[in-house]
């Protein structure tokens, strides 16, 4: 069961492809918050999405587990895929909230954090583009810097959405609904940044 | 202190005698809350319980630092061990916060989450028993497929419960006890899920 | 860009840095839980100490790409700098919190646990320093013993806290910022007590 050097671009395209996946979450989820319309059917089709996700991501374990020589270290391959696992679990589980919890309209908090995800999932996808050919080390760089500064934007708006809704004392149960998701909105967010990290690691590893 | 191959065995014999502990710990918790009687004693019993498996698994992390050649790489050694501790955790908070939030009789969706994971346990127990000869793995495969199939279950259940805990808006505090307890429960189902993914993991890269 | 033996001290050195910027902030977030004035103040400069520590970790993580031996194994560096800059994550957020809700006096739980967390990152600074010379394992392994003793006493205050909070049913909006400040204090207690495994696994490996 075990291959040897030459089918490693493998991993690559599957990366890409995984990452292309997540993206495609991400501007799905942001275009729901815009107009807020069948919160139902986009949740159904960002669950297939992420099933989607999920089968490429098991691909990439299964040639981690049974491929000898691998183009980036072992341990980043498999923090890699989970993190971009991670951010596509965060946005399905944030649309199913929503339509679980029968939300009729979103906060401005929502999609400003949503708009900010899509973005950061964009950027994620060129950083991971990246990784196939080191000698972009320098664009790579300047996309997970961006990708940062995303994360600490999103930052600001979930603590300033926080005090908003603790300000509801009259509505509990809403800010509870709404605080579980802009944490999963938040949390994809954070974890576009992991993305972002292990790629710079791998860079400097092979620098 | 380096000791080498004869006495391997001992992470098998240790592996099985966390996971019996860790089932152990949750028929136990099914129990309680099929009867729901003596909530405090079955906390204070689960407890111990929780104690014995951290016992076994500080034992594992010596025996792994301690030791040269290990039966399995070091990392699933560690991962393993790790999930396994887990799920005993967040069982004994499941029964702890019941006792402490003075929870007066269970809810449906509690009696139903924590028979899923007696089975699920169970079935971590006998993936574990498989890890030793691993002429198994095509067994072990079809049960941690089963304890994928749970988790699912699980994760649908426990959406259900959210939806129906967020249409409490006259008692939001018993929303917010019950929302912690389905949480811990729900989070030691997925931990099962994690042990049968390290578990599948081994099995390939030993294939 | 590998660089060889000689200075990998330097990990040693950086190591203590950020321990220090850790107890640093955990002992300001303790004065401040104690006479409560400045609470806006105080949470600004705790963000400033948030930032020197996570300089310090980018450092040791560019320190650990970069360079081919280093003196404790690779994985545990990067389980150490994490785990200590979680610390102080967790000790900025919970102040960031207390000034974002506008809480107006600290709770008796709040005081105490920010207590032990002081006296918990001290002994951590200790063990830290008794990385670079592991002659002194005894005394490292009772510093951790004494970590271990304070996340146990932690935990005892923080469940009592919660019985308290959920027995604030017209007030279920302060029983929630308290709940998740009450967290991120337990958090950073938690994984004080995450880095005395680390440095106890390390001492291990090393004997």
């Amino acid at each position: 069961m075990i291959k040897l050097l030459p089918k490693q671009e493998v991993f690559f395209d599957l990366f890409e492809q995984q990452a292309e996946t997540v993206n495609k979450g991400a501007q799905c989820l942001a275009e729901l918050l815009k107009d807020f319309r069948n919160v139902e059917d986009v949740a159904f089709k960002l669950k297939a999405t992420e099933h989607d996700g999920d089968e490429i991501a098991h691909e990439i374990m299964r040639k981690l587990n049974t491929t000898f020589v691998t183009p980036l270290d072992r341990e980043d391959i498999h923090s890699l895929t989970s993190a971009l696992d991670d951010i596509l679990d965060y946005i399905e589980t944030a649309s199913d909230r929503m339509a679980l919890y029968e939300i009729k309209e979103p906060t401005e908090a929502s999609i400003k954090l949503s708009a900010i995800l899509a973005k950061s999932t964009e950027l994620t996808l060129q950083a991971v583009c990246g990784l196939r050919d080191m000698k972009n080390a320098k664009t790579i760089h300047e996309v997970c810097i961006e990708i940062n500064r995303l994360e600490n934007q999103g930052d600001q708006i979930n603590r300033a959405a926080l005090a908003e809704l603790f300000k509801m004392i009259d509505k509990p149960v809403e800010a509870l609904k709404w605080r579980e998701i802009y944490g999963h909105i938040e949390t994809a967010i954070d974890k576009c940044e992991e993305v972002a990290e292990i790629i710079e690691a791998t860079l400097l590893k092979n620098a």
